[in-house]
């Protein structure tokens, strides 16, 4: 199954950018009579067929249309805040949209090594992590804010956790989280959320959760813990 | 904490290897009366007091010795085909050593875009995200070998699976894994398994599974189900 993202494809306007097209006809060498999948990253996906494969002017038969493909009956969200390494927070970003994820936020936390971020180029990582694992929702990149502006927003999860290091005994994220539920997730930076903020956060009701015996990176904890949320919702 | 890693460490012979006496006392100034932990790799770790911090002959006391630190009774062999980009194969290295793994091998497929691979590289990660993650056993990378070869090997797993695509239904890793024991999974290359070595790893017994809803690259789907192992067995 091939997949191409035309955010604005609809029955009525069935385009694909450009790019995407150049990637089908030019690079891929499709041609009229073949099929192709389409997606515009918000449920719709549209199984196509090539009718004309001019570079300049293509069409598109919409042989089948399935809305809310891939629907899940539960949401998951992970604010991380940004690695130093900018390449680790990418890589966090394509395995968390390939195992599934709802939206990812960036948080400023005391401990940050990196307080600014920018978000652009994790659009584009995103859209191609989607169309590799074959699916036709588009997660939301939120840009960074502020550690206190986040555990305060008002928010629509069921249930909220923060995942840190220290020694404290918790409960681990596979016990305590419960299937079909909208989650929200905090992971800290290198130096790990300071007592203050995880202070704040089980104020807001965020309950303190260990991700597994095994002391993690910051984008590994990120990933480990949007697979748990997946795994839960397995069973 | 700060661990190094001195593979011929012992009681009787306390000695820091050339690299990390530099790191520890050069790089990151640790000066004498300092606690470090040195692991051999080998399931040992020592905390030590540096008695002399002299660049060209280092003194290290051992204040305690543990041995079989974080032992652990399951064992976690992945043999996975290598990534077309090599990158990909690092970062699933790293990944699931951090995650907790036993033994990588490495496989080639029918369908392996790559079937020679070195094995070098690797190494150095697995020692480096060993340290980051504060374990004492540096798991074991075996070279790559045809995969008829690998699945009809003596062995001594409990629980052997494959784990590949298609549209059969499969039970789930998370399912039908039991704690406690040693596993092994077979990981296929972007191509996926074929249905030749499919069928093979099946007559030697191991069972296909699926790892969740999401197609996975190679990299990810050998981080995922070690992932999934060391779930079941924190339960």
């Amino acid at each position: 199954m091939l997949l191409f993202y035309a955010p604005d494809f609809t029955t009525d306007s069935p385009l694909l950018p450009e790019e995407e097209t150049r990637h089908a006809l030019k690079v891929l060498r499709l041609e009229t009579g073949e099929f192709i999948h389409i997606t515009d990253g918000k449920g719709n996906l549209y199984t196509t067929k090539i009718v004309s494969s001019d570079l300049k002017k293509p069409r598109f038969q919409i042989m089948q249309h399935q809305s809310d493909y891939g629907k899940r009956d539960y949401f998951i969200h992970v604010a991380v805040a940004p690695t130093k390494n900018p390449d680790r927070t990418e890589w966090l970003v394509e395995k968390c949209v390939e195992l599934g994820i709802d939206t990812i936020s960036f948080i400023q936390c005391d401990h940050s090594e990196r307080k600014h971020f920018k978000t652009d180029r994790l659009e584009k990582i995103c859209v191609s992590a989607m169309k590799q694992s074959l699916k036709a929702q588009l997660p939301e990149i939120q840009d960074i804010i502020p550690f206190e502006k986040f555990v305060t927003k008002t928010d629509l999860w069921d249930q909220k956790f923060i995942g840190y290091l220290d020694e404290q005994k918790k409960y681990y994220l596979s016990e305590i989280a419960k299937p079909n539920q909208r989650y929200c997730i905090l992971i800290g930076p290198e130096g790990d959320f300071s007592p203050r903020e995880v202070g704040m956060a089980q104020q807001q009701g965020f309950i303190p959760v260990s991700l597994g015996e095994s002391r993690l990176r910051t984008e590994t904890a990120a990933m480990a813990a949007c697979h748990i949320l997946n795994i839960i919702n397995q069973k």
